[in-house]
């Protein structure tokens, strides 16, 4: 089971909860108990797994990957989009979750985001099931 | 085979050592070859694999984290751990091993560490075990 | 399918393309659907997929990484390589892909890099194929 799925982002930095996309694909690939693998195809954004409860959280995380990677940094590519490259290593393009009695295990307080680094643009994201048996 | 594993920390930033426990499911999976999977259900701790021999580098580890992400930072998050959810996006949740004859590949110097960055808490750690066959 | 290729460095930090390796064993495998395991087993280099195009990102990525964890950092760790650790921890020692019709799914400006931070030397890495069925 394979789901290709398309984001729209508003921001150039920001993040998109898609836990309901993530559950959705296992549901329908009928998956009691194995993986899911969440892959974005690009290198300007990533996926991480995080706090969905507080707003200020994903504020938070943005504001200070920020000044950890400054958009106007002393960089090379001619793109200007440096930043968005370094900041797509940091966070990952792909995270891997498990599936227990149909549904991916997640924490109280986790949600799956996609991390957009240089938007706003639509962008791709695959979600793949892999079965126990 | 998934098994769930509860991780008591003593501290408010701590990296354990939970390489026996990922080991002792594989064993008990009986998965000769394959994948295992280590995730973690929290949004302020994470999974890595690193440096086992010199308990130093676990020190300079979580000494450089904090300095690139203050726990006092100028942060919205009224909890007061939005520097543990940012190190947990950067450290990431789940760490994923490949199972050769019955063993998960390690390096000479490699272990499994959960890593606490909002302690002292009680953790729970996921260890997913998928064979080829 | 495992297979384990060894990858010699030249410079301290250096990221090399793998892509064509990783392709070269999923084809072998066979698996026209599944997932693909990149995994390093070092401790001070990692595996990132990011951008090919361009080689300033590559330039831009490893400055960057070295000024947010300098060599000569205030750290512990007697062997003077506290910062390669850091960058593998934050980098991550392994990606997982999915594959599709025989091919690992990369976006168009997407390569799979060993990230070497404490070279040169020669490293090991080990790519696993699972297919669906």
């Amino acid at each position: 089971m394979l789901e290709h799925i398309d984001i729209r982002t508003a921001r150039r930095n920001e993040l998109t909860d898609i836990t309901a996309r993530v559950k959705d694909t296992v549901a329908k690939s009928g998956v009691k108990n194995g993986i899911v693998i969440v892959y974005c195809e690009h290198t300007t954004a990533g996926i991480t797994i995080n706090e969905r409860a507080d707003p200020a959280v994903k504020t938070d995380i943005l504001a200070h990957l920020s000044k950890l990677v400054p958009e106007n940094g002393a960089f090379l590519h001619a793109e200007g989009n440096s930043d968005s490259h370094i900041k797509s290593l940091i966070v990952g393009v792909s995270k891997t979750l498990i599936i227990e009695n149909g549904i991916p295990i997640l924490g109280q307080w986790q949600a799956v985001f996609f991390c957009e680094f240089d938007g706003p643009r639509t962008r791709k994201v695959h979600i793949k099931v892999i079965g126990d048996e």
